[in-house]
C-alpha cells in the first residue's frame, strides 16, 4: 500500500454495520472500506491483496466468542493480527416510515445481534427474530421491502444510510455491551518494546492424554496471562486447533521463551500475530 | 418418571431433527419426544418437570462447540448431564416432487448444517444458503410452500415425514461428520464404579492474571485428560464461565482430589455432570 494513501480495509456485513463503525473509528471516516459477505472473504481479500487491512470481531462481552472469524484467520496462515479494537455496540429497532413496535412481526438482524437482544424478544413475542447476514444488510432490506410489519436490529448509523425511523434505541441486553476486533494485514506489526501486547498463536497438539494442558504450563510457569483459549476442530474428527491468546510485553525474554517450549510441544505451530493490547480489556 | 413408563425426551428442533434420531437411537423409535424451538427451552422443560430427560448437541465434528447449548446449561444450574451420545450426520438436499438441484434459488436449514457443507455451496454459487431454526422445521417449510426453488438441508427421516424427494445425499464436507449430545436429567447419573466417565464443570475465577490456568493446574499435576474447555460470557464484561470437562474413572480419588482443589481456588464452581464416556471420542 502508498504510505501515502489510506488504507482500503475489508470487513464482514453491509455498509452500516459496527464492523464498518470500527473501521472508521480507527482510520477516520473517510478511510475506504470494502463490505464483503462472509468472514472468510475478509481474510480471503487481505491474502490476496484485494484489500490492504482487515477488520474481524473476535469476541462481544454478551455473544462470547465468534467462531467464524477464528475459522477466517486459520483459512490464512500467511497473515497477520496486528491490532485489537474494542468498541461499544448499542442496538436500535429500525423500520420504515410509519412503522412502530406495534406493527412489526419480524425483525431480522445478524444472529449476534439478534442474541444480545433476548429482554426486548421477551418483551415482544408477537415478535420473530429472523437471522440474516448482517445488520447492514438487514436495514437495507427492510428499507427496499417498504413494508410495515419488518424490522431490523442495526446501528444508528444504518438508519440514516437507509432512510429508516428509530423505534427504539439501545435494545441491548446490557449497556456496557462491547465488541473486539482484530486487524489483520500480510506484513507483520511491529510493537515498541515494553509495549503491552497480547500474542494470539493457533496449535495442534498430538492426541494424548494431557496435551492441551502441556502447551498452557509454559505459560503458567512464567505467570503470563493467559487472555483467552478458543479450541476449533481440525478436519480429523475429535482433533483440534487451540488458539491461545496471552498477554505480555513486547520484547520480553518470558513470553518469547514459553513460545519456544511451547513450540518443542505442539505438533504444529503458527503465530497468528502481536498487537497492542486495547486498554478497555483485561485478561483472565 | 414412572419406572415402567418411558421417558418423555425434550430436544431443539422440529420433528425430524438429528437430535429426535439421537434420542430414537438412545431410547428406541418409540420414546414421546418433546420438540423445543431454543436450545434454552430445552433446559427449561427438564428443570420444570414438563420433560423428563432434554437433549443437547455440545459438539460437532465440523462446526465445533454448540455454544447455545452450553449456555442454555449455565441458565439452569440444578439440571444433571447424565450420559454422553454421538451420532453420525449425514446430510441430504431436499425438494418438493419435481424439483432438481438446478431448480433450486435457497436451501433453508440450521446453520451448523449449512456450515458443515461449504463444499457443495461453493461448488452451486446460484444457490444461497438461508439459515433458519432447524434442520427439521426446514423440510416443513418447504414441504408446505410447496415451491421449486425451495429446497432444504435435512435428514433422510425428515425427507419420508413431510414427503419431500431427495435431490442430494450425503453434501456433508467430510463424511465422518459427527455430534456430541449431552442427555440431562433432574437426577444425576450414577456411574459403575471404575467406568470410564467425563465429568462437566462451569466455574469462574477472580480477574487477575493465570486464573484460568490456576484451576486447570489440578487436573495437569494428576494427569487427567482435559476434554474440553470452553468459556462463555458471564453478565460482566470481559468475565467469563469457564466450562471445563475431564475424562476420569468413576470414583477414583485423583478425580475427587482435582475438584476440591478447583474449587478452592474458582470464585464459583457448579458440577454440571459425570457420564459415561462415548466409545467414538476421545480427549484432547
Amino acid at each position: 500500500m502508498d504510505e501515502r494513501s489510506m488504507p482500503r480495509v475489508a470487513f464482514q456485513g453491509a455498509p452500516g454495520a459496527y464492523s464498518e463503525e470500527a473501521v472508521h473509528r480507527v482510520y477516520g471516516t473517510d478511510t475506504p472500506t470494502i463490505p464483503l459477505r462472509e468472514n472468510r472473504d475478509v481474510t480471503r481479500a487481505v491474502a490476496d491483496g484485494r484489500a490492504d487491512l482487515g477488520l474481524l470481531p473476535i469476541e462481544n462481552t454478551l455473544a462470547g466468542a465468534v467462531l467464524a472469524s477464528y475459522d477466517a484467520m486459520l483459512a490464512e496462515p500467511d497473515i497477520h493480527a496486528i491490532d485489537e479494537v474494542v468498541l461499544p455496540i448499542h442496538h436500535f429497532v429500525l423500520g420504515v416510515l410509519g412503522a412502530s413496535i406495534a406493527s412489526l412481526r419480524t425483525i431480522e438482524s445478524h444472529p449476534i445481534a439478534l442474541a444480545q437482544c433476548e429482554t426486548f424478544f421477551r418483551a415482544h413475542p408477537a415478535i420473530e427474530p429472523h437471522a440474516v447476514y448482517d445488520t447492514g444488510g438487514a436495514a437495507d432490506a427492510i428499507a427496499r421491502a417498504g413494508e410495515l410489519t419488518r424490522g431490523a436490529i442495526a446501528s444508528r448509523a444504518a438508519a440514516s444510510r437507509y432512510g429508516l425511523s428509530v423505534l427504539a434505541e439501545n435494545v441491548e441486553d446490557r449497556s456496557d455491551n462491547q465488541t473486539r476486533f482484530l486487524v489483520l494485514s500480510r506484513t507483520p506489526a511491529q510493537p515498541r518494546d515494553g509495549e503491552r501486547v497480547r500474542t494470539l498463536v493457533a496449535l495442534t497438539v498430538d492426541n494424548k492424554p494431557g496435551g492441551l494442558l502441556r502447551v498452557l504450563a509454559p505459560l503458567a510457569q512464567r505467570n503470563l496471562n493467559l487472555v483467552r483459549l478458543e479450541s476449533r476442530p481440525t478436519r480429523e474428527p475429535w482433533t483440534y486447533w487451540f488458539m491461545v491468546e496471552f498477554e505480555h510485553q513486547s520484547g520480553d525474554t518470558a513470553a518469547h521463551d514459553a513460545l519456544e517450549e511451547i513450540g518443542r510441544v505442539s505438533h504444529e505451530l503458527r503465530a497468528i500475530g502481536t498487537y497492542p493490547a486495547a486498554a478497555e480489556t483485561f485478561g483472565q
